[in-house]
């Protein structure tokens, strides 16, 4: 498996704005294949930050869903809102509750 | 909601080990009320390091769990392995894929 862990910035006042981007791309994700996980969070601590926590199969299942027309259409209209990234953490999970149970071998 | 992802980090060559009590743990949360999301990940870029990623459907229930006597148990059997903390971020996570579906308004 594959997860993903990172924080976008929204433009001030825009977090929510952002959000709704996240939350679009995040309904796109339900069909993708390979997609186990793709919470949306603000966070506590900044009133513009975003964590977004993603569970792939791979990492390569990860990389063609961003290549999707629908997710290239999001991140043009999301860029203009977007005022950086912050923290970012690649990991392999490798079980817990939450992911699909054909998933943990 | 309430959304936890922390870093703990195993004595060296105990990650596996580690690991192996934080899935014990996670079994557990399968019965414990509001526990949505308890996932167990290796961290890609620090060979002791350890990813755990939680969303409850509140603050409250995610301190209860910490009470309970298995959590006990395995925080007694697991200390002496662990070599401290890294990263903790605190989110309020508001939906996307893996959630269950009451717990998004």
């Amino acid at each position: 498996m594959y997860g993903l862990t990172g924080k976008m910035i929204a433009q001030s006042g825009q977090r929510d704005t952002l959000i709704g981007y996240l939350l679009q791309a995040a309904k796109g994700m339900e069909v993708v294949e390979g997609c186990y996980l793709y919470v949306v969070s603000s966070a506590d601590d900044d009133p513009n930050g975003i964590w977004i926590t993603e569970v792939w199969r791979d990492k390569a299942a990860h990389d063609v869903s961003l290549q999707l027309e629908g997710a290239q259409e999001l991140i043009a209209k999301a860029r203009p809102i977007i005022a950086g990234f912050g923290e970012r953490f690649e990991s392999t999970p490798v079980g817990g509750k939450g992911l699909p149970e054909d998933a943990v071998q």
